[in-house]
């Protein structure tokens, strides 16, 4: 989903010279039209969004569209799915690194918005369907990255407690929500105000006050927070 | 924006016996119109959604929309603009109540939850507007929101940090953005999960973990949270 990792010239139409495998073509196919789907429906909306535009952006024909992906509705759900893939394998990857509980969460936390950044077209297409009229809902659980994300969160604190370093009475499914709370604060307030006016440490001060609560009566007064 | 409070009969056609005033007449047919476009936005969304459509339900002619609104785009505006309106005066509502700054907070959280549960409609249609293409963008500043929550929890805030009850070092506008999170983790999970799915002490244990927080090194394990 990201575009450093991909071609980045995958959008020009197919050459007749070219020597791509058929397997291989099939897959820069998708690959094309998934990403053109993106930029049409975030520009256009769903709705107005037309299957000769996407076709004619990625550079293919209309029946390879329906032969990938059968209509507009499942091109949709395939953007989602394809989303949903990446946001699985970030919170693998957040999942099975080394450190603290705090540690961790925090780099979860920020790999997260650096993922948000990287595919801010999705996250407003995947939202606008979500809020969409149920009319025009694709075949797709939107609750996987809710689940995803609390299956991390959970992992860490659990792991976090058998350490002894986090509070055992702390239910994990609890702090799993104000972690996914800071987080989508955090990045919603970057499509509203713009990426660059969010103060970088925020993200830092938020999970620690996660961490450390700000009203703790143990806190003294002017004692630092980490 | 809630429906208790108003006349639930607003949306019969207005029989030609009224004896409404010209300026109630007004009011009515406003209120109708803003009503009508609420549930044809949120069923067939925006950009599929007809004026005629709007007007039928509204039991009003096509000129009396133009006449209050202009245009459809204006008259999603208006929608957002009374959405914004009832959330102002919540906001104002929950800061002008006494208690302690974790009383004050829970309440202010537990309203915009009640204020959500009410809305689920408009907050739909809201945010189906702001994740939507720019194209279809009313001219409406989404930011609002965002920024009458943050002015309500600073002011608590830092009137508990003056009366001693919060942390001199937690930054009022990071508490603000913590509880923002929880309270729109809590909200979007209802409309995932649906309202009856979700632990309705949740939202109590969330503000208290952002009080508290879960990893704070002064809390000996097994000590009570609250």
């Amino acid at each position: 989903m990201t575009r450093s990792d991909t071609d980045t010239d995958a959008a020009r139409p197919a050459a007749p010279g070219d020597a791509a495998e058929p397997a291989e073509q099939d897959e820069q196919t998708r690959t094309r039209l998934l990403r053109a789907a993106i930029t049409v429906f975030d520009r256009k909306g769903y709705t107005a969004a037309s299957v000769r535009e996407i076709v004619e952006m990625a550079g293919v024909t209309k029946p390879a569209l329906y032969y990938h992906f059968g209509s507009k509705e499942r091109l949709l759900a395939a953007v989602l799915e394809q989303a949903a893939r990446e946001f699985t394998r970030t919170m693998d990857r957040v999942v099975s690194r080394p450190g603290t509980a705090r540690e961790r969460l925090l780099a979860l936390a920020i790999d997260l918005n650096g993922l948000f950044q990287q595919n801010v077209p999705v996250v407003r297409v995947a939202h606008a369907a979500f809020f969409g009229p149920v009319e025009g809902t694709p075949p797709f659980d939107f609750t996987i990255f809710d689940r995803e994300m609390e299956r991390a969160v959970r992992r860490i604190v659990e792991e976090g407690q058998a350490a002894g370093e986090v509070a055992a009475t702390a239910a994990p499914s609890d702090v799993a929500l104000v972690v996914m709370g800071i987080v989508g604060v955090f990045n919603m307030r970057q499509l509203h105000y713009g990426v660059n006016q969010v103060d970088p440490g925020a993200l830092q001060r938020l999970v620690g006050l996660a961490f450390d609560g700000a009203f703790g009566p143990q806190r003294q007064q002017g004692e630092p927070r980490s």
